[in-house]
């Protein structure tokens, strides 16, 4: 194998572990033996364990990030499904790894990883903004968004923790959520109020807003 | 001054200085400075930054989740609205102590300080559960109350980020934010929506949970 193949097989191996047990708990000897090369040979490739783990996260971050692009067609709520839906593939696939990150651990909460982790959420928030088809938000359009895809992270990472609701039903609440969140801020600010109300104009009549406001409505009443 | 006297005033001096520039950003010699003794008699009291650092987080820890601690008398909603007053009033006077240590840096990421930052979430997990009157919340319920705080972080590190919407009325929101987060719970699962309607059934007819129902039916409709 040339050098650049054999980092990337070590980096596939290394979040093949990770997304099994935490980084913390994964040795160099593992990863060497599960790549079948000797512990000498990976730190040819990775000067130490750290470097390996940045890595890893480099390339789990761009592989999340993409999972946000999603084309601008079709009604709002059926996009932020699909993406809701790969977003929790992601969790899946990488949970004990994905946990250990962003509940913060001894491998973590180096700058570099934290400017890893602070890049995917921008992307998602440009992603979001963009299909909201407004150029520039206005502060509290901005907070709506940003502070949902913090609830995306809890929720994603309260659910590894236990496993106990499933995820298809997490995914739909999220949706919901986002609703939800924009029409309190819509509630009481009427510039969000006009956008909330633009972006949701060509939701169709059986989509997961209109189904949420029955139910709520339903539910104040 | 006695030690432990002393140990106390330079936590003082420490959490002053971490509430208007980053932690990683003051030093040793200014703590001493602040403090008006030499620098090796701040090392004889704190081996290093890292020890004073933790010393003040527990501290502000402990402070932080006291706030959460409400009487379970009157509404729901006011109650929820005087603990967001007062967590913004922390995060007010120690806005960039807290922004870096919910952004992780340098300074943190330690298993020491997660643990004292998932204490004040667990402490402030139990306080809002003992106000829904739930002896053992279900995991949906649990979801709700954990993510809400969630929310409440990251809109409290949105605001510190420029500070760009009055922090009242995000103390407002918060409190719809929960309503809105339980509601779509609530209207998925009926032993969410029982609960929360018991929890609900004292909420006087002008308070914000109705107000925020009657606007959203509004924007609905």
């Amino acid at each position: 194998m040339g050098v650049e193949e054999r980092r990337q097989q070590l980096i596939g191996v290394a979040l093949d572990l990770f997304g099994r047990r935490s980084p913390d708990d994964v040795s160099i000897d593992e990863i060497a033996s599960a790549a079948g090369i000797s512990r000498p040979l990976v730190y040819h490739y990775f000067p130490g364990k750290l470097s390996l783990y940045e890595a890893a996260l480099q390339r789990a971050s761009d592989d999340l990030a993409e999972r946000f692009i999603e084309p601008q067609e079709g009604p709002l709520g059926a996009r932020l499904l699909r993406v809701m839906r790969r977003y929790f593939d992601f969790v899946d696939e990488h949970g004990p790894g994905f946990s250990a990150l962003m509940r913060g651990g001894p491998a973590v909460g180096s700058t570099r990883t934290n400017a890893l982790v602070d890049g995917v959420r921008q992307a998602a928030y440009l992603q979001i903004v963009a299909h909201l088809r407004v150029d520039r938000p206005p502060a509290r359009l901005e907070l709506v968004v940003r502070s949902w895809i913090s609830l995306a992270e809890a929720t994603a990472l309260i659910w590894l923790d236990g496993r106990r609701i499933p995820r298809g039903e997490l995914e739909v609440q999220l949706v919901h959520d986002f609703a939800a969140l924009a029409a309190v801020s819509a509630a009481y600010d009427p510039e969000t109020a006009t956008l909330l109300r633009r972006a949701l104009a060509e939701e169709p009549s059986q989509g997961p807003f209109s189904d949420l406001a029955e139910r709520l409505i339903a539910l104040a009443t």
